[in-house]
């Protein structure tokens, strides 16, 4: 009889860093919402149950608890495992003949800083489990969870593949919302653009930009993936469950179509802003241009009387008296700004 | 015998939000212009006639009776029926086997803000019956269902695909109507900026572009779906009326097609728009240099004469009489300006 | 015996807004240059001939004669008689299984307004006839109904898919040309704009930009259309003549290249203007800035002596006799412009 | 006996404008340089010969020889000899069941302008003859041509298919070399403009972005000519060959991406243009407002006591003797302009 | 018996600026770490053994020993080695039966430049040998060299094919730290851009763009390449070591992807500088038209107080005292700023 030293093969539970989290439908139906890590590959056994292994991650290096889950218990590819464990990845699809990997993402607004952020997810789909790996709380699946533990028989009665829809529809629920809140920071600086300069509005702009740029960069290839989950055959894919993932794709291609939009508007405001401050500068000129169209020749004349040839007695003698030629010098710089300003109006100065 | 509680089951007609209106032509031929929503079962049953089930509901929250009709009476899959009611989409052709789901959208301007804006159509086709649902009364139908009421026995002889040919026909001429406002009111802006540069044109033409953007991200997918309704075979869709369906799909090329010149177009009026910014500016930095070029040296020249060097007694002894210096400076004063711009001229400054 | 009474059917073939001109030449190859509009069905039947009928109608509603000939003799569908009759297009093709229904668009400049404007033709192509719709007189068929009466045995000889290719090879050319003017008024304009900054110059820049979208618009299609002339397999088109085809859409091809290149050099005309008006703007700033540097200090300096500090008695007592003081302040007046200059230049200002 | 008047019907050689040279190895292997232009039909026929006709004719109207020998000796298509005689093209290849004709561009460095421009080599590949046709003298064939001569034997018996290989190879290193060229001159102008403004520059930057257009155009269908080439079998070439028009294919795929490279990057001066001069206007307003901010005020406070109320007698009496109110407008002055420079570095204007 | 002059054929290996470094681990799992290359025939003939040929050669010219092993020894088609003895290439597979031929680039930091740069490999490879072929030490493969050195037979044990995987592998591992090192440098450009405007920032802005265009440029088709090895059936890679490629290919989408990220983020960083600079511009004429506008009423007043007519005696006489002149004339003075900026403020130029 073979004894598997399974203590000091498998990195103790306690002590991990990695919370692993079981929920486990047997087949005759009954929930387990707190199996044993230890007896997980009993779980993964029985054909007729259900098991979700929910690993919550740090970020930083991967717990090896985790790692001896996915290559020792599941028996997974090694590069499946190290794609899930050490490496970020744009959403993808990987058919490993028994089983499916998945990267997922779904974007939140930061709390903090207001911006939005992408959440990674890695999953591998069984005939009868799913694996979920993430390295941050991610709460749609917190949220399924609880779900679950408050009336287990209706949530996971319908096989790991429908669990997966579950999931991606809410995460993708969770990244609408998300988009909503951008679309609204676009009109929100858009307005703010209209009615005031500051270099404030000009980062805001760009922090969306790349926002929108990072949604569209993500949520394509994601697009291809769950057309890929809706319409090829997969092993543990029950063909009757794809409708569901046509519907998830559907939201996907919305998602992907308002990121577009969302870009184009984000642009159209960076050019806004262009176009104001252009036109402002241009009022700005047209004050100044104005100001010392009028004042300018006012002063010369000023100057001009105030030669010392005009001093007490004048250089020379004019049949004029002196004030005939103040008053005339008081009308023509009276007129003179009126001129200038016909004059610049009639060739569309202003 | 079974009793079927139907009142309870169903929500009450009368009080419900949603306007249900029947169209049924039985298969005798006979039109019923105002069929009861209590038998509509019994309409759908006769494989031989034509129903249409106009469903008008509020914005918000679907209706229960909405809801009801489509689940239980039309027993349509619930993600089609969630489609339908709880979610906004952009076009999409979805095949159920038994029957079709369509989203369609046609553009409308908006009698009050003038701005250009998309309504959605939810179209269930039957073999022999038409669901549409919508939120908010659509002219094209309103139309349509005046002109049956007229004239029933030419409109609904066709069967449902052929009605709904009828529909999507009038709602693309609705759309093109719209767009032809839209292409007046980026000549009349275009217009307007080579006269004048305020902030009322700059938001006009960002308002219009907005507009394009939506028009063009909503008839991309629109084409798709009548492009497949006009080749794939299905079911509820007779051969020989796949050709109309091809002319709206022809239509609808030509709406995307001028929307996307019109994109084109209101992008260049914003070029335009900067040019003749950038322009103006430049012919009034110029205004300014020639006044500053002209009177600056004058001034000085005024200033220098005006020192108290050249008080009651000069500061020194001059060879030349007070007038002597008094004209010769007249004379500089009226040739430097004559100088500068002669100068600058030459260096091609204007 | 069935006595129809045609001439209460058809329209005045007189009295009618659109003309129709037939030449027919028989079975036995005699030509007729005028066939009389009511024997046309008599030439349609005869299957060893070609017939050729032309309809030049008036712009606005559709002449009921040419809707009679569409509809009644020639028995086409309602759809593609009313594409045809009622409808503009893009460039389309459609199979009718006994003829082939074309719109093809040619490119000419308007002499009145020197800009260029597309012409619409609609064109069925059956077995042995070939019919031209248009609203307004075609150049190239003009020409080339002239060469057929001048030298008919040649012209028709080959049928009416050869006839058709001689009316697109005209129209090509004509494309050509037009295309060629285009490029000379953008080398024009190009060169206006380095010499001249004004108006007239961008308005006639946004004009050609607007054309230059035009034509890449519908020659787009318009290579779609012929590659499927000179490819798929048509009834009405023989497969010795769809080389004749593929040598149209060589042509098509480089007017839509062409097309392509006119948009990318207005574009980068356009670019030449804001760079230009902005390198302009910068040299006139120069001028200011420099008259401004060179004449305010020394304005300041004969502000300062103008002082009445300076009045025919001193403030106070200078060891300095006044004409020191005098030269001395000439002499910096002298050197300040000259310092500042050698200031502004050592920091690159200019 | 049939006599064919040759002499009639064919145009004379000698005063032809087209200069046709015939190389020609024989079945037997000897080679002959000047092969008479009577005696092509001849070579033609020998099918285990290789005979290279290389026609140079004048720009303009193509000369009656070459369409003699195109259409009579060769009898190609009309429409590939039409192709070949009158008009230009963008790159193609067609494949006329007995032979192929190809269009190929090489571009070179037109050592007047310095601009790079396109010839056009016009092709017709045999089984057994190879056919160069083309307007001005090209480089790369000379050459060839003279490597023939100097050592025939080695040149052309590997068949015409390879003779063709060989010119492309050379026309394919001019065309990289005349790139290489264009590079540097993009690395020139960009270092130029940082340096200087000149409309020289902007000039220069049109002309290569031009170029750079151009070369895209061209070599982009030129890599689809090769492609096929190298891929598709054709009866006259040999399989065994295809594998040297895929080395060819692969340099023009180089060509193709370097000059959408060269592209981006002549984009990219613009856009530094654009922003070097919007950075000196910034610097030259910089200087301007800080001269304007020092001196104004200063000029002001000169202005106010040159104001005549300061007369000989102050125009009212003032406790402080005159040369304190002196010594303080001075230091006021000279504070005047420091308390304006801090208060303007405070607020972030310089 | 047949004598091979080896010695007078082969260069001299010595003497040789190519170094040639080869590996070969025998068909009994024995290493050999420093194979001389006398003996290379016979390590390839060794069908269950395992060859690695790493050959650094010079820039320039490509070394004669080089080129004598790849066609004598190796056997490779001559296009083939001249692809990878003088040629620089885009990244391309070719399949010459036998072996495949690639060409593969990896990115680094310049440590001297701080800009990335392209390194190219050529790779042969066979069933059972790997020849790599570069300019310049490549810093993946020294590292692999050494890695093999100490724990030789864990290294090559998985065949020529793994071994590629191997090298590709930790090439895509420098590309990518390269990469993010080009990521910082875009993230402190964009902020030293918001701090200053230096034209410093401006062309660390296009050196940063460069490099991204060039990098994009590369690993397109670097991608297609790994997307072949990955999913085309070669005779020398075997099958289940094409899901290693898979984990490359994968790589490379990403590296892909993130440098179209790093371009758009670069010309974002472009659009920031321009807005910017444009905004700056804005605020310092918003400072000189102020001081403008504040001080040019001023200066005239004081002009116009400081003419002769207001001479010891005025030139008129005026009810009002000399002393109200001269503070009615004060507070004007100290009103005219405060309207204008007023006027200013309202008419909303500030």
């Amino acid at each position: 009889m073979k004894t598997v030293p399974v203590a000091s093969d498998r990195p103790d539970v306690d002590s991990s860093n990695c919370a692993v989290r079981i929920l486990y439908r047997d087949g005759a139906g009954e929930m387990h919402l707190k199996w044993p890590v230890d007896r997980l590959a009993e779980a993964i056994g029985d054909e007729r149950g259900t098991v979700w292994v929910d690993m919550e991650d740090q970020p930083g290096e991967p717990d090896p608890l985790a790692e001896y889950l996915l290559r020792e218990v599941f028996h997974f590819h090694p590069l499946a495992v190290e794609d899930a464990l050490r490496e970020s990845h744009i959403p993808k699809i990987d058919d490993w003949d028994g089983y499916l990997y998945l990267v997922f993402h779904s974007s939140r607004i930061d709390p903090k800083t207001d911006d939005l952020y992408l959440q990674e997810l890695d999953v591998f789909l069984g005939p009868n489990y799913l694996v979920t790996y993430h390295e941050e709380p991610l709460e749609f699946l917190t949220e399924a969870r609880r779900a679950i533990e408050r009336d287990p028989r209706d949530r996971m009665q319908h096989g790991a593949d429908h669990l997966l829809f579950r999931f991606l529809d809410r995460s993708v629920d969770q990244s609408l919302a998300a988009i909503e809140v951008l679309d609204e920071r676009i009109d929100a600086v858009q307005d703010a653009v209209m009615a005031d300069l500051g270099p404030a509005n000009l980062h805001q702009i760009f922090r969306i930009k790349r926002s929108a740029i990072q949604l569209q960069k993500t949520f394509g290839p994601q697009r291809d993936v769950l057309n890929k989950l809706s319409r090829d055959p997969y092993n543990v894919v029950r063909e009757e469950h794809r409708v569901y993932f046509r519907d998830v794709y559907d939201h996907i291609v919305r998602i992907h179509d308002i990121s577009e939009s969302l870009r184009d508007l984000i642009a159209g405001t960076l050019d806004t802003y262009l176009s104001v401050t252009s036109n402002r500068t241009n009022e700005i000129m047209k004050t100044l241009t104005m100001v010392t169209v009028m004042f300018m020749p006012m002063s010369f004349l000023t100057g001009f009387f105030g030669m010392n040839f005009f001093g007490d007695t004048l250089a020379f003698e004019t049949p004029l008296p002196k004030y005939a030629l103040f008053f005339g010098t008081v009308a023509i710089m009276g007129l003179s700004p009126v001129v200038m300003l016909v004059l610049a109006r009639r060739r569309r100065w202003f």
